[in-house]
């Protein structure tokens, strides 16, 4: 990596950014594409003066967006594209002179990452099972740009699970279904296809436990996990013993920042490259 | 260069920056130490939103300014050192918790450099020619910190060369005298010991010139050239053909780089592999 006055930046901002694994997925994917990129990441807390600077640095070329900000950096872009506008969140922003655009590629990440597993939601139930800001940032693309069957929600809270299910459907005109988590997993789950994990549950520190009981898996269900630390949840565990099909979280992480990496700098993602980086960094061997 | 989510962002700004040598240096120098740093370069027109944007990007460690910012930073400081003040120009901030400290190693920069030659300046008679903002820099360092005999500045703008003499005498209580470029260098060589060249004379494309004629110079002169670009200036060449003892400007840039290196990591900057790395930016073979 050599480094001069022509390397742009990117980078992630959050608070906390500190175990991102942004910076070592995109570094290798600008190697591996041979651009002359740096990529790092910034504490935030201050977001108007973080994007004014970022504006007024020509070669700061995009920037990841990571909790808690991805709501507040939206009122100090100059466009924003129209799926991030409905959801109502921004992961990515691209800087081309003096300008800012937001996007999401949360939602459109976890759809190609079952393109690149050769899952398609064409004629498919789906359900996801949490209401955090990335089911609803999945639930959106999954309506606007899937034939999926149908879209059910389910969680705990009853008005976060009612506002997604609410807001997909106005929004995109597709009914989607909202039921808790506690009464109607059983049903919701012999009743879906592809099951979307969307909660915390079994994410590290806590990873042996899963949101859906074993017994209750079928070899017909394909089950995507967002948690990707640990790689592998017990959710996922229980599904491959189960005979279904899985989809982990890092394939979401990495095709969300594959789109970035895309919209950045205009040539394919490396995706090879990007997952043995992510791997390593979180201590699998690839 | 392992860059992650620790890693520690520098950077120059200033207008143009595209040519400038500072990544390549200061890269080379965090390899080097085995620091999780890393340096770039920002093209930059409003330098309030970018010090806002700085201020607000934890982990962003140190700002290398150069032309035309470095009067322009001061005001959207939080602290500036006393030099910096006097001087009037900061070249160098540093960021720690919210706070931008502002400081010049231009000065400190040349006085290193005629360290590491071995040059005192003690007793000496100094000949400042040209009257720019890196001579005012140096100028306020040989009247603060050295017990040179003498300090004259010539220059081609009377009010300039003007305004330099009588703002360094007034803030350091040191005499310095001043004198017109075009009649006063003979008089003023051969009544000085070391020569510092500031003018852009002799600079690339323009390689051939020297503002000081060859048969005027002996070898009791100490020869400087703050022009980098040829390495070897036409005056530099001219004074070893005379015998002179004489300093290359990369010394100067190298030697405010290392300045700007300790203050932003605390830890002493490898000269050499900073110095291997600007000629081999220059395209010299060290």
């Amino acid at each position: 990596m050599r480094i001069d006055a022509h390397t742009r930046l990117c980078a992630v901002i959050g608070n906390p950014v500190e175990h991102s694994l942004s910076p070592a997925l995109h570094n290798a994917a600008f190697q591996a594409a041979g651009l002359n990129y740096v990529y790092t990441a910034f504490r935030v807390e201050d977001v108007p003066a973080c994007l004014a600077g970022m504006r007024a640095m020509h070669g700061f070329r995009g920037m990841s967006v990571t909790i808690p900000h991805k709501i507040a950096v939206m009122s100090h872009l100059d466009d924003i594209d129209p799926m991030a506008r409905r959801v109502g969140s921004v992961n990515t922003i691209t800087h081309a002179n003096g300008r800012l655009t937001g996007t999401t590629t949360d939602g459109p990440g976890a759809l190609r990452a079952f393109e690149e597993a050769g899952v398609s939601l064409d004629g498919k139930r789906v359900l996801f099972i949490g209401a955090g800001g990335a089911v609803r940032a999945v639930a959106f693309a999954v309506a606007e740009l899937t034939r999926a069957e149908s879209i059910t929600v389910l969680g705990r809270t009853p008005e976060r699970v009612r506002a997604i299910a609410e807001d997909v459907a106005t929004k995109t005109a597709r009914p989607v279904a909202a039921a808790d988590l506690a009464t109607g997993l059983a049903d919701a789950v012999a009743g879906s296809d592809i099951l979307i994990q969307g909660t915390p549950i079994g994410m590290h520190p806590k990873p042996g436990e899963s949101p859906v009981p074993r017994e209750w898996l079928q070899p017909r269900h394909v089950c995507f996990d967002m948690v990707y630390r640990p790689n592998k949840t017990r959710f996922i565990l229980d599904a491959e013993a189960a005979g279904c099909t899985i989809l982990l979280g890092i394939e979401m992480l990495l095709n969300q920042a594959a789109l970035q990496f895309e919209q950045w700098t205009g040539v394919p993602a490396p995706l090879a490259a990007m997952r043995a980086a992510a791997l390593d960094a979180l201590g699998e061997h690839p």
